[in-house]
């Protein structure tokens, strides 16, 4: 899922579609098999052996889910090697971040809106930050779609939301507990499609619709219930918080997108903020509102897998919701020290940075074909490019 | 499934491919909110309760399949406010005629060769008859394909293909049954496509094949075989119903699309008529024969679950038949009337139809950018667009 | 599965992307049943009648993966009915080579390195060598990709590294043979995808990246582990062999298929050779050494579900591990013999294969519309490309 969705997503780039995919697949492999021996270190290490299993796929999938949420945020501005050494530093710090949450604070997240989604926008922003880069502009011709890589996205798009309910309830329970979390994902999914389309023509020219919010904001309603999917959120918090995702999500990439980029100096190219980062920390804050809500009566049986603690009568519920807000805290703190810290070392020389004018192009890192039949020379193409830019 | 097969399936059009995935997707948003709410209150409403499940979401996912059908039938020649207003409609005239042939009649229909297929077929072909517009040839030179978004078609065919199984047997009864369903299903497909690629080239000019038909008329055979793929069709039944079913629709493009147009006046973008209406009605006919030869010998155990009023002695085989034929007419009138209806409601003056010369065209509705990388300036282009036109 | 993925995976010619999917359709749809009626008649033929069932479903379509590959070898030099006929050759000697190794032998290759990857690419390629086309060079200019098409490329490569665990495992024993053959594909593949992007990086020029290299490369981790994956290979086996994997299918890409096609005169569209043929054979013989060092220790009571005969005392590991050998020589004398039988078959002149000048031409086959909107006209198209050609 991971692949096929952000992979494809991300191909909005009229050259840079290669790249895209590619390195997508190139960080996927390689966080995954990163991520399994680092959660194995800090999971399943039992007598000098890490213990493998479908549930270490999972995992290890996820955190590969947050590393290339952080591409997302410094995509078309950085070459492979530079990629590779983010992700080696970002899949040990999501090891930790969620050890500490899940394990140490006995934080519930099930669907990731904060060790998945939170983690990885504010890694990648605070990373996109330190590798701010003011002659950017020289690339601004190329940082917009086409009709056709446009389409290509959708796929993307409607492959995540179709299989965003499984995502969220991956790791729940079996039973009641995760066909809850499935369609609480699935209501909320449901509602932001719906709010993202009505607000896009709300804020659009004439009232036409943008294909960038579509893409995107239709999405930030399985991020917004990551957390709280598995509890009691009930069908109509779900449409509500889905709805509320989808709006805000969409105002985000009319409105603060530009602002981030001329204000806080983040260049963010597929919106990840809108995306990631902002329906992250609402999915965080709905789930201390849930969580402090739970009741015996409400869960029944059940309590005893979505809060154990609370069950065994360890912890109020109160105290929980308390512990969600720290966990959304440390969550951010984990990921600004990290971004901040890969930032710096992105910054290597010898990592071969693409030059501000030859950003978002794909012919810096691949032997690329022409478009049309008649230019299908490949190589040639190359000093073409360069005199152009 | 729903998404991805139906949404690129219509991609076809040169410049309708933001509008067929994004409209699709908003319908299919809405259409499964709208009739989580319709069927949960006609099938399971108890003490002021809806009760959802995975059996909703699956009983929705058919909902929208059927609004998707219609559209295909419209597609191009309406706006956003028209398709979720007929969704409004549909969704609960849909929800009525299951109500009416699944629980009322007792007719059995699994995969809904009738309540998805021939209803929504023949919903969105008497609304298109409403629409009819006389004037456009105007956008005449837009309704075809281009190479690209022919390949993108096959998207959504190649997913319709491989979930059909799955999808005609979600709903049957574990074990043998749903073993039957899936297997029916998918030898009439691979026979509806061996027909399909024989008749098209038969008919094509030089024996040349036609992508349209291949497209199409390959899952002609998933629809035949909706109403019996549970009974005993028998793998041979199976695989003729779905040749015969493969060649009708192919025929149907060639010869009779044209006829549509010119002598009813239906204009039928996507030929609906071919993959779910012929096909949808031969299912249903299907359908009663095998019906009306069930017999204990055959079925053994498997009776109960299949036709539990045969097996309960309530009901013989031949009074099983007659009702899944009177369930047929139930459906066509159902569609005909509701259709009629929505195309009247849909020439409401406000609700922003785009005029003749503008049908099949994104940029009424969308913000495009250019297909090139020299054009990729997006709004810019649309005064361009209303110069030519 | 089998068809996204190897259709798209095809689809990368310029203009031949109709013709890729297309007739992958077809020979898939073919295959199945075909081969669903010739497996019956070997495996489950009792007193008449065929038992049919999910297994035989999947058998059906490991069949048509292996038909696949062969058309893989012949891409765009074959018509449809050449294709048919190789098909309906190939299904035969697949069943029956399949029988003689699994049934008579006794051999284990629950993902296919033998039965399906070797099978098939020595079948094309053989083929091939025998419909050897001297003057193919006047189709040469058709022969490359574009960006798009190379894209649409990438879709298929990403369902088939996605589903390859699913597809190796499927017909294992389910439990812990399940779990182990789909893990150890799983760690394989990514071991395959680092592989290739670093050597496609290192044989490049410029240290640029190869889109044909990505496509097929990273999948050889998939290949490689067929045979060995529900054995005790252990994670860093798979990983060992998986990067072995993608390391040597990169290196034939650059190196051996120029040579393959001046020095032996095989004519290798795909590049099978390196993706099928080379690893399936590793495949092979990992499997042969894998098998040879199995023990009651390592595998403990899943023993029997693996190596049943070595189980029950019948055969010592060093035995399976011979015949395991002997299996793979069996397999590539079906392959030689069955291969080069067809390639005189389809010599037969009234099949209708397209003159050395139409290679990679979609329009031979296919009523092809324009690539842009203002050519659309589609038959019109064919005079001119008769011109110019």
């Amino acid at each position: 899922m991971v692949f096929v969705g952000f992979g494809f997503l991300m191909v909005f780039l009229q050259r840079y579609g290669f790249s895209s995919v590619g390195f997508t697949f190139l960080l996927a492999a390689f966080a995954l098999q990163w991520s399994t021996l680092v959660q194995g270190f800090l999971h399943s290490f039992h007598s000098g052996h890490i213990h493998v299993g479908v549930e270490s796929m999972i995992n290890a999938d996820f955190c590969a889910g947050a590393v290339l949420i952080s591409f997302g945020a410094v995509l078309g501005k950085t070459g492979p090697a530079q990629l590779l050494l983010m992700a080696l530093l970002e899949v040990v710090l999501f090891g930790i971040n969620e050890f500490v949450l899940l394990h140490l604070l006995g934080v519930r997240d099930a669907g990731g809106s904060m060790t998945i989604h939170t983690f990885g926008a504010y890694f990648g922003l605070v990373l996109s930050r330190v590798l701010y880069r003011p002659q950017l502009e020289k690339s601004k011709h190329r940082q917009g779609s086409v009709y056709h890589s446009d389409l290509f996205a959708m796929i993307g798009t409607i492959f995540l939301w179709i299989f965003w309910p499984s995502f969220n309830s991956a790791l729940t329970a079996l039973g009641a507990g995760q066909h809850r979390t499935a369609l609480n994902t699935y209501y909320s999914l449901a509602a932001s499609t719906l709010g993202t389309f009505a607000l896009s023509a709300l804020v659009g020219e004439d009232g036409r619709l943008d294909m960038v919010h579509i893409q995107n904001a239709a999405l930030a309603g399985g991020v917004v219930v990551g957390t709280s999917s598995e509890m009691m959120l009930t069908p109509f918090g779900a449409l509500a918080a889905g709805f509320l995702a989808g709006t805000v999500s969409t105002l985000g990439y009319k409105f603060f997108t530009p602002i981030l980029e001329s204000k806080f100096k983040v260049q963010d190219t597929c919106g990840v903020h809108n995306l990631h980062g902002m329906p992250g920390v609402l999915g965080a804050l709905l789930g201390v509102l849930v969580a402090g809500l739970a009741t015996h009566e409400a869960y029944g049986d059940g309590l005893e897998s979505v809060f154990p603690l609370i069950a065994e009568g360890q912890r109020s519920a109160t105290s929980q919701a308390m512990l969600q807000l720290f966990g959304l805290f440390v969550t951010l703190m984990f990921a600004s020290v990290g971004g901040g810290l890969g930032g710096l070392l992105l910054k290597l020389p010898f990592l071969d940075s693409p030059p501000d004018s030859q950003c978002y192009e794909d012919q810096v890192h691949w032997q690329v074909p022409g478009e049309h039949e008649d230019e299908a020379q490949g190589p040639l193409r190359v000093e073409e490019a360069d005199t152009q830019a």
